[in-house]
């Protein structure tokens, strides 16, 4: 027997008219090309919203067909957002810093129609528009002023796209199982996959991160989304405000410099952000330089890597806590979060300190568990760790156009992460399946490694990798970029800042100093390249 | 074109499955009559509730089959309401303060197979249950030692049916639109009708009261859920708190008594509750007699009825914060609420003291309008009012047993609330379409008025009544239970008291004093009761 309610559609659109109607004041504050401070009210942007869609609805486009982005966090970046899920199109939000034969790659396999890019992007746009022949139009998200030139064939701009359009629209009924967005993932190990997320999915995922114990927005909050809309839709920012009615403030492309994130916090009041750890150190970096303090924000939200606990506890100095998340293109992105400073009182400084850098609790609606190889399930102990599994409604069911995911098994989605759980739900990352390193038959957690390494005041970053051992098949090597004024660090001495912080057989047998490292498009550290980098790398005898 | 995500359902049963794993620490204190403070855990709570099901599995029932709860908020309710939806049956709150005719219509009608029942209410069960042929067994939520005795065939004990079952159960797998619970109406304004929840509806309803503006429970919260758990689930307590791995304190039968409710709250440290008016002057009663504190409670939510400003007032001087919400059985019950606390200093002490007695803001997922006599939408400008309607998932398309109800019309529900929305969403019930008062053609607000008359120290309880005038057609008249000590109030005092307080020609043209008001199960003046006993009235002549 079924209950009698009523079967509303979970769809973005009824986000945007809440939002709307609800939330009409609020406001978004955007940092573009052709103004530092661009602001207006969320009334003003769904006007804009239904004119771009009577604009799309004019170039003859299929239900479910793809729109693509190559942007920043902006106003014109949200409302395309907006016009392209709610007409029942698909906003493909493509990564700018990925390479030119990926960009081709990607939006050839998806089939984009319209690619709405930043006037930044416009070299780009013009190095690769030759290569992707299904493309319609190359929309630049400016107006007419300030229209960058480049040999492009139907280059648009968007002001002109929306000039003359009514600002009356008559939404489509949606299914919620329609899709609304598609973004691939990092590439980080392997080519970028396309995850294709419905109005349901994001719908739900928006509900579960508005938990006070997860990102938790109220209508009084102003949020700074550092993490960039083309990076999972920027951690389901864009719906969660609009959902509260919360002030949002978009740094464009100022994401990595510090003096512009500041400057936003203070000007605009903002509560919370979200982002990265190499944004958090650009900002510390130039607050302690700067000797500027951040008194409005409260609370930021750190993922895609681990957080060093250094982060932590200079946020912390500017009365800020930080909440350590969990998450994956093919989940939405949320998984888990760390929301223990709320409880900091229950544990021991030192206790509390290795809790705070753990993954976190799942979200509720994300079901976890950990498998062994012969895929076995593995206490939750805080000990036993194993290749972590996820299952939920905003979980990728299979990648776009790659049918039959090897991925998956009996429901359940493989993270490519291996992971311990505690007892209270606590999931600690301790390695990518591809990166593990096993020495002796024993795993060894590259990523608590690294993240004593890191906070060794003369180390910048630093990455371990297995490398090949005569007697233990694999042990750790460590590869260090010195900080700025840590040029005289040494190998003793960096090796002798483990004693004490980890196992004695978790210590690097050595450590070799780099310029720099290999980064992927979203900024993580690509390990395989690194591999590659070492391949003829020879531990000293000893 | 279908995103690709897990279709995973939105079930009751995940809300189990994560609080178990997850929260399962979480603490469940209750005041049962065999225990002051029983106390347990979510783990424990759950391992009970997979014996209960598996003792429920013997029993012969069909999926979708109801079992019904006759009982006070306590932990055996609690899992009873897992048991029965997680094993696909339906669980039948029962309001126990109905009249016994109301009981036996409701036990038929809905064709409850079980009926659990608290041992306080075996006289009544005594009562009724030879007009309740269909119900296969009367179950006393207690113990062998503590069995009421009564003449009741099938009467079975819960922890016998309990006893000697294995806590291992398969649960079903459910399809979200699948019942999982059923709650009749108050009968304030007609007979009791039947609201049949499905999963999907219960999850989203959490998911939505979850948020920081709305309930915003975290696992630190601990949580005193004062509304009955047969009033609209609690206001769906009973599935936050396992989501959040809050601490639930469940007062058990000591609902009105502001002893027990102090002891509670200082004894268990709770941070949150929820409850009607009644119950909260019940408690600042108490507070004020004995001199003392609810120092760990931080806010309270009040529903169910317009909540006088006193209330809210009185509650901030023990550092209370106080949200009024405003909901339905037929919407799970969420339809509104006023978070205005969160943003006091943007308003003037007089226009917050107006702000805060409205209903609050629709909660995401709710839509509203209102319409005229013809059904045309009316602005949202705060003073237009009309005729209230609502759609959203957690809302009912129509009653149970009563296909084609005329409250729906055009995928819209009609509440029967008339009401104002101000630009900002602010919603204000003004009335009842039933007790409208309209005064040469204009509506005066009863509710207001109400509101203005309990306000004064010497008012217990007042409700107003539109009267047969012969000038004006209908006319206010006032209804007043005096207070305790306030004895010498006279007609002039009272009628004085409105001066400035609302438009001169809203105030009632006569005072009638009494020594009770006519209250239904929930507690609300039945005025259609109360328009009966004053039928003969007639306004003096003037
Ligand atoms: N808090 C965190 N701690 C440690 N690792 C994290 C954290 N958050 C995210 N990650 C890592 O990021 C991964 C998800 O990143 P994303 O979806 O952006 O693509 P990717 O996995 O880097 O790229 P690809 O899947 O294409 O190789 C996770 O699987 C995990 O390895
Ligand atoms: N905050 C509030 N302010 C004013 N009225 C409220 C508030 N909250 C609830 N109400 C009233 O309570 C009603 C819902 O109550 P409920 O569902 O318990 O049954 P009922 O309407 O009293 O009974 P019935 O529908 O059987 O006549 C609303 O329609 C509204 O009139
Ligand atoms: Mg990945
Ligand atoms: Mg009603």
């Amino acid at each position: 027997m079924n209950g009698l309610m009523m079967n509303t559609s979970l769809t973005v659109t009824s986000i945007m008219q809440h939002a709307e109607r609800v939330n009409g004041g609020g406001e978004i504050v955007s940092v573009t090309k052709d103004n530092p401070r661009h602001r207006y009210t969320y009334r003003e942007a769904f006007a804009r919203v239904r004119q771009l869609a009577n604009a799309m609805a004019g170039w003859n486009l299929q239900r479910g067909d793809r729109i693509a982005t190559l942007a920043w966090n902006d106003y014109r970046h949200f409302e395309t957002y907006y016009a392209a899920s709610c007409s029942g199109y698909v906003c493909h939000t493509i990564n700018p810093r990925l390479f030119p034969e990926q960009l081709v790659y990607i939006i050839n396999h998806a089939e984009d129609q319209y690619v709405f890019f930043d006037p930044d992007f416009m070299p780009l746009v013009a190095a690769i528009a030759d290569q992707c022949p299904g493309v319609k139009g190359w929309v630049a998200l400016t107006n007419a002023e300030h229209m960058p030139t480049g040999e492009v064939d139907n280059l648009l701009c968007y002001e002109d796209v929306l000039a003359g359009q009514g600002s009356a629209y008559d939404w489509p009924e949606l299914d919620e199982n329609e899709a609304c967005a598609l973004c691939y993932t990092s590439g980080t190990t392997g080519n970028p996959k396309g995850v294709l997320y419905s109005h349901r999915s994001t719908l739900l995922h928006a509900y579960a991160s508005m938990m006070p114990d997860a990102l938790g927005l109220s209508r009084k909050d102003v949020v700074l989304p550092i993490v960039p809309m083309f990076h999972v839709n920027a951690w389901g920012i864009p719906y969660t405000c609009p959902m509260a009615g919360a002030k949002m403030v978009f740094p464009g492309a100022k994401v990595g410099d510090g003096a512009t994130l500041a400057a936003l916090i203070n000007e605009e009041g903002v509560t919370q952000s979200a982002g990265v750890p190499t944004v958090w150190l650009a900002l510390l970096a130039y607050l302690k330089k700067s000797g500027e303090t951040v008194a409005s924000l409260q609370q930021i939200v750190v993922g895609g890597a681990a957080c060093p606990l250094s982060i932590m506890e200079d946020f912390e100095k500017y009365g800020v806590e930080s909440r350590v998340g969990w998450g994956m293109t093919e989940m939405s992105p949320l998984g888990s979060i760390n929301a223990s400073t709320d409880s900091r009182d229950q544990y021991s400084e030192k206790a509390f300190a290795k809790l705070r850098l753990k993954a976190g609790r799942p979200v509720f609606g994300v079901e976890m568990k950990i498998v062994d190889e012969q895929g076995e399930e593995l206490p939750w102990d805080g000990v036993a760790y194993g290749s972590l599994m996820v299952r939920g409604p905003w979980i990728c069911s299979s990648y776009y156009k790659l049918e039959g995911s090897s991925a998956h098994s009996d429901g359940w989605f493989e993270t490519g992460d291996v992971a311990t759980i505690d007892p209270d739900g606590y999931m600690a990352i301790t390695d990518r399946t591809k990166d593990v390193i096993k020495s002796g038959g024993e795993w060894i957690s590259s990523i608590e490694v690294e993240n004593v390494a890191t906070d060794h005041p003369k180390v910048a970053e630093a990455a371990v990798i297995g490398h090949y051992h005569p007697k233990w098949s694999e042990r750790p090597l460590l590869i260090v970029v010195k900080a700025p004024g840590g040029e005289d660090l040494t190998e003793a001495e960096i090796l002798a800042w483990f004693d004490g912080k980890i196992a004695k057989w978790w210590t690097p047998d050595a450590v070799q100093f780099v310029d720099s490292l290999p980064h992927g498009a979203t900024g993580k550290i690509q390990k395989v390249e690194l591999r590659k980098q070492f391949e003829d790398y020879q531990f000293p005898e000893g």
